[in-house]
């Protein structure tokens, strides 16, 4: 295959919105565990893989984290079939001697150096979150990312030894396209990129 | 279209490849418009939209990038035919009543807390460079994502006023298959996941 073709590259990103209600139909957790294993395959920085997704399937997992929400970010999380909190581990690199092992000497760089190893788990953790979302769509299954909420809290919740750390969530399930909002305008090419 | 078939699933991720060498076919600028016309659709907070591109298509151009990069990453990137810096913009909120216009006032949170605003450009910029490399694959093309590059050294160079702040790198082309390294082992879900 030389491209995607139209149907295609609309169902990942032209056509694809983000979704704030949700049909009635569920998500299997064998859905879910082919969005991650097709996720995991996007690229990070030696192959650091540092994302954590836990996958809130029931009201009760949910009420755990719904007093970290804004407001606004309530009643489409409660609807959702699953809304998954993405985190990252900030000790990523003591699993480099099995994801990185023709180089294990990489993990030292990191183990010395945690604001280089915090830094590179939120970058690349956040890449890994990127491909979740677009795994989901080219699954057929819809997305409704959301960074409005209480990182503390949620890591005071769902990470209390402190070790993985929330980055954003995402609902998945199937989107009501009559609570998608209107398409808002993006940047020009001359007004976010530059050719040297 | 209820998902992508196996074809297209091999191109975006199951079968693409972080590319080392590069094949010698050219990449145009129309090229790079169109993938950031696809990149530019995909999701972040508050439409902030924060990432910012800058293409070296020359010698020239990538000259004054190579002084910044580890070791490893030079021959590739002299070789590849565009070599692009991946950025975020730290003021990106000043933009908001353009990209965000039903709710300007949200520009005052981040104005007013540049910790805020510092880690929502990063989240959301590495979001879209995340956009950026699935985009380039979707529409034929190879990328070979680097961090491995002093972020000071590019900032001083390109983006001396600081507004900017570099985050990868991200070499762009037709990649060379026999310069493509072994596929290295993910996470499996149990190691990275949770159900709740």
């Amino acid at each position: 295959m030389a491209r995607l073709d139209s149907a295609a590259l609309d169902l990942i990103l032209r056509k694809a919105r983000t979704q704030n209600g949700w049909l009635g139909m569920p998500v299997t957790d064998d859905q879910l565990r082919a969005i991650y294993d097709l996720a995991r395959l996007g690229p990070t920085s030696a192959n650091s893989c540092p994302a954590r997704f836990v996958f809130l399937r029931t009201p009760e997992a949910k009420a755990r984290l719904l007093p970290a929400l804004s407001p606004g970010n309530v009643d489409k999380t409660k609807a959702a079939p699953v809304t998954v909190i993405i985190g990252h581990d900030t000790r990523f690199y003591e699993l480099l001697p099995k994801l990185f092992p023709h180089r294990p000497e990489v993990k030292d760089n990191f183990a010395g150096n945690p604001a280089l190893a915090g830094t590179t788990a939120f970058r690349n953790g956040t890449l890994q979150g990127a491909y979740f979302m677009i795994a989901a769509r080219a699954l057929g299954l819809d997305v409704g990312g959301m960074s409005g909420f209480d990182n503390a809290k949620v890591d005071a919740e769902f990470f209390p030894d402190g070790r993985v750390k929330s980055n954003f969530l995402c609902n998945v399930g199937y989107g009501d396209p009559s609570k998608v909002l209107p398409k808002l305008p993006r940047l020009d090419f001359d007004e976010a990129c530059g050719l040297l």
